[in-house]
Parts: structure tokens; C-alpha cells; sequence
């Protein structure tokens, strides 16, 4: 009906999670938004892919290499927790308690997927683990079967260098009730159960 | 943290009804979008800004003037359907049983914001009414108090006009149930009941 407005939707229908009614809400945010506004979406979006890369040590996204929180002399190299993407990386630094460093996976192993230990960036944390003074590696998988037989490899592959590997805690999230949990979080939370 | 990446999850965060997460998630498709996707994207964001303008007849969003409805010799022209917004317009002809012509107000009556009849295309719609062959004004406006006293402004300054003014019925949507229907949603449906 109307040529460019359609053209819009369409685009912003290529959004994760976003059908013709959202589209065409942001279409109309658009639509009304000031010039300022526009060319702001339009030159962030343009950049984002230009000047982001990843970090040659932990992999996660940045425009300077190595990336902030690597080349921060105040984050704890010796403890390096693992995450599956770049997204993982962001909410743990959004909570704010982790000081350490990072190593991104980008993935993690799914033999059904045909996705092998050199798919991801394994070689590089083995790397990371046998150059750097790495005290403690911290498995921050999500938990999936994947995830979990991810972090069972890595577990393996760094038995005999001389670093503790942990697994963050499952359990009930803070604020979540026992009745509407999952059978298998609730077995999770009973069998990491800790005196107190 | 990574700069281009933030900057573009702040962008978005001004798209209605997007936070932070929704923003970080459309920040980490643009990342892995190809580039034609995103040279898509900002094209038709920079062209609807640009190429669409308001139809000087019927003030809906169009690139050509008077609008493709305005021009399409097809439509019933005697008969007008009022509306608030284009969104309201494009809604209608996407339940394609409408098959007249259309005037969009670009807002409602509202004295709590200052809106009086000089804000919104009201004397555009009373110049129709008097100039053009309107035989038939259907309000569809929304059932909110400015809609309704919208709806009861123009029926009166329609009065004295050759031209039948009608709203759209409200009543319980199709699909709906009874049990789960505001009280007001209800009243209406047994206030607007019809012999069957």
C-alpha cells in the first residue's frame, strides 16, 4: 500500500521476535522520530558491524585490542570465567560482582549440530589456561546438555594443569518460588544444597 | 563497555516498549546480520522519513499524491471512514472489508492536552464533508473519552449536512468470552444488542 512504509516493516520484521504488529509500531516510532534520532539509529547500526571486532584474547566484541576489560589492570587476570557469547559476557558485567576476565566460547560442542571442540574457541582457552597465570577457571555454561557436556570436556582437558575448575551454582533464582520451579531445577538446588 | 555496541543498544532502547534486553538482542542480530540486511535496514529507515509525505485529501501517509485509496477510482468515495492515526487506517485495510475512503484526524479532541479542533485535521474533514459527494461518515474512533467526545464533536458539527453519521459497533470481540469481558466492554455489547 504505502511503498516505503511497507519496505520498513518488512525490514524490521527480520528482527528476532518481532511480527507485523511490532514492525509496524517501530515503523511509526520511526516515522515520527526527529532527524537527530534517525541518523543516530542509522550511524550506530552502520558502525556496530564496521568497528566492532573481537578480542584476540578472550574473544568478546570490541573496538579497541585487546579489549577494556583484558587490558584493565585492575580485573583479576588469574580468574577466568567461561561464557558461551558475547551476551553472557554483557549480563555478568550488568550484575556487577565479577571481577575477574573473560573467555568467550562462541558456541558451545553439539555433536548433533556438527560442532566440534574446533568450532568454538577451546584451543584458545587451553592456550590461555597453559600461558597465562590462570588460577581458576569458571565454567559459566548455560544448562543445557550442551552446555553441560561442554563444561564435562573442558573439566577434562584441564586435569593435570595446575588450575581449579568450578561450575557456577544452579538452583532456584532469587525471588522465584519452589512450587512453579522445574523438576530438574529443583533437583539441581537439593543437590547443591549448602549448610548454613 | 564495548563502545559502538552500547551505543547502538541505546539507540534502540527508544523504539516503544523496548528495554534493555530486547535492545541487546536486536543489537546482536545487526552484529550478525550480512551486510546487505543491514544496508536494508538503514535504506528504508533513511527513505520513509524522506519519501512519504501526508495525502493532502485524506492526510494518511503516502509517496505519491493524492494516496493510492484517494486515487483508486474503485473506492467508493461517498463513503468516509474517520480515523485517528494511519495505523488505525492500515489496521482496516488489512481486515479488507472496507471498501471506501478514509480521513485521518491525526489525533483526537483532548482540552487535559491542549488539543482543541484547530490541532487535528477536523476542519479538513468538514470541508470533505461540504465539497466532496460524502454520503456516509463512519467514526472509528477509539472507545477511550477523547475518542468518544471526539466522535460526538464532529456528529454535531455534521448536523445540518446532507451526509448520514454512524460509529463502528463495540461489543465483545469475536473469540472473546463473556467471563473475561471489562464491565464496560459488556455493557455496551447488551446496550448495542441486535434482533436476531
Amino acid at each position: 500500500m504505502v511503498g516505503p512504509l511497507e519496505e520498513l516493516i518488512n525490514a524490521l520484521k527480520r528482527l528476532p521476535g518481532v511480527g507485523e504488529k511490532t514492525a509496524t509500531r517501530y515503523a511509526f516510532y520511526v516515522m515520527n522520530a526527529n532527524e537527530e534520532e534517525i541518523q543516530e539509529l542509522v550511524r550506530t547500526i552502520g558502525e556496530v558491524k564496521q568497528k566492532l571486532r573481537l578480542c584476540s584474547r578472550c574473544f568478546h566484541l570490541t573496538d579497541v585490542d585487546p579489549c577494556e576489560i583484558c587490558s584493565n589492570t585492575k580485573r583479576d587476570a588469574s580468574r577466568m570465567c567461561v561464557i558461551e557469547t558475547p551476551m553472557d559476557l554483557i549480563a555478568i558485567e550488568k550484575a556487577g560482582h565479577f571481577k575477574g576476565v573473560y573467555h568467550v566460547l562462541h558456541g558451545v560442542l553439539s555433536p548433533l549440530d556438527a560442532i566440534g571442540p574446533s568450532d568454538i574457541r577451546l584451543s584458545e582457552l587451553l592456550d590461555r589456561v597453559r600461558n597465562e597465570d590462570t588460577q581458576e577457571v569458571i565454567l559459566a555454561l548455560n544448562p543445557t546438555v550442551e552446555g553441560e557436556s561442554t563444561a564435562a570436556y573442558i573439566g577434562d582437558r584441564l586435569k593435570g594443569h595446575n588450575v581449579v575448575v568450578s561450575r557456577i551454582a544452579y538452583g532456584i533464582p532469587v525471588g522465584g518460588s519452589l512450587e512453579y520451579s522445574d523438576p530438574l531445577t529443583l533437583s539441581r538446588a537439593l543437590e547443591n544444597r549448602k549448610k548454613i
